[in-house]
């Protein structure tokens, strides 16, 4: 059972912005990135058109707050933590953390609703894959940040 | 006195995902704009470098809650509500509506800090602008919508 | 017969990288809008899924040379001219003129095919529209800048 | 002496549009980023504004050729060759290959000048860093594709 997936990513240039900094709204391109490669490693469908219908993972909501500014080159945590489990939705916590002095540098925060999707695009709400939750659990509460 | 601003903007095609919506992310583009617009509409410096120290408005939190998907080139009127004012600090609430049908796509909100950043990038927190402030009011509650 | 489109965008800070200047990479998104809207004032259908097949325009080649720095919230002219007319595809210049001092920051061209995409995605090359090739002639020669 | 260096990234569900497909200017985004690590995998300076004057690559001219459609979660190489060296520029050519059928992408290229920027970010143009050149060495000619 996983509560928790990272990836490292160097913050690249040309997510900064004329300030120096990764511009605020790119932390929500890594969330995505880390949610897609958590679904991954559980042999979960990202978004395979192929497929009809097919599952995607549309947000119903996304937050972010931010500590610490990240700068260009540095290199960065994404961990994500599973911390609501719905019938048809989960909600993942981010933290951000700049691996070159360890300090946090955001918390953000996603709410997915899973959707069968048909050919024409229309999206109908759907349960969580079976297999998606048997190898999933809340992550302890001790290990997320209040936000 | 002023408590809301806003602007029209047609979603651009590089704005759209592979599932043919505005990606989740891109509405904080959208967001940023209108601030920016609203600032300048009250004669408020948004990034000028060129001055030193100069005044900057980095984002403490933001978030975004999605109602109704946005697809290519619809017309989205993106509307700034004054929420929050604080001492170095403004709360703004941001209404997405699809201007073809009415609609409300997406509610978002930002808290934003005013800072002076000096020669070399560092950020002080300062109190709002004078100028800035003898503008601006809070929204009546009944236009801001719960999030 | 028209032979040129122009728009005014106003350089956002999200496009704007560390070295306080438009972030090269962002010319395209400015193309990209210019080519849509002068398709859609000829009536011309950029992308609608709706429709099976559609027709949709995708890039065979782009280019950008960069003249003069484009810096946050300088008002820029797009200008797109029509460079050559093939049987299914197209080839556009687009001059960047900054608004403010009247100078060229950029001059981009884009050569485009026209396809129709079945529902499964598939492109397939076809003719130009004949509504489309009736409204628009090449641009002077003289009007073109050399690159 | 080396005179290529390549990455591996898998394409991003931002990094799509409403086809399907990865946006054509996001090709460009790969190609900064291999740019990047090539010059610090020889310890080249990219962009660090702690020292004054600092040294910058800005672009004189890019273009992307589009061979084939690349898709969400497809492996992509990014491979970069040393086409021309200049006094105070270099050319590079970047190579798309897709790692599931290996077939080619993208042919890229792009022209950047060595700048020192001083601290109001003026540009001067300077020679190519002695460091620089004495490691890199032109592609073979066999090895670029003509474009």
């Amino acid at each position: 059972m996983v509560s928790e997936y990272s990836i490292r990513r160097r913050a690249l240039f040309c997510d900064t912005d004329a300030s120096g900094l990764v511009h605020f709204s790119k932390f929500f391109r890594y969330m995505e990135e880390c949610e897609h490669r958590f679904l991954q490693s559980l042999n979960q469908s990202v978004y395979d058109k192929s497929k009809v219908p097919h599952i995607a993972w549309p947000r119903v909501g996304v937050r972010c707050d931010y500590r610490k500014a990240l700068r260009f080159d540095e290199m960065c945590e994404i961990k994500l933590l599973v911390k609501e489990i719905g019938d048809s939705s989960i909600t993942y916590q981010f933290q951000f953390t700049n691996c070159d002095d360890d300090t946090l540098c955001a918390v953000g925060e996603m709410v997915v609703v899973c959707v069968e999707e048909d050919a024409k695009g229309h999206m109908t709400k759907r349960k969580l894959p079976d297999a998606f939750c048997q190898q999933i659990e809340l992550a302890a509460n001790s290990d997320l940040i209040n936000v």
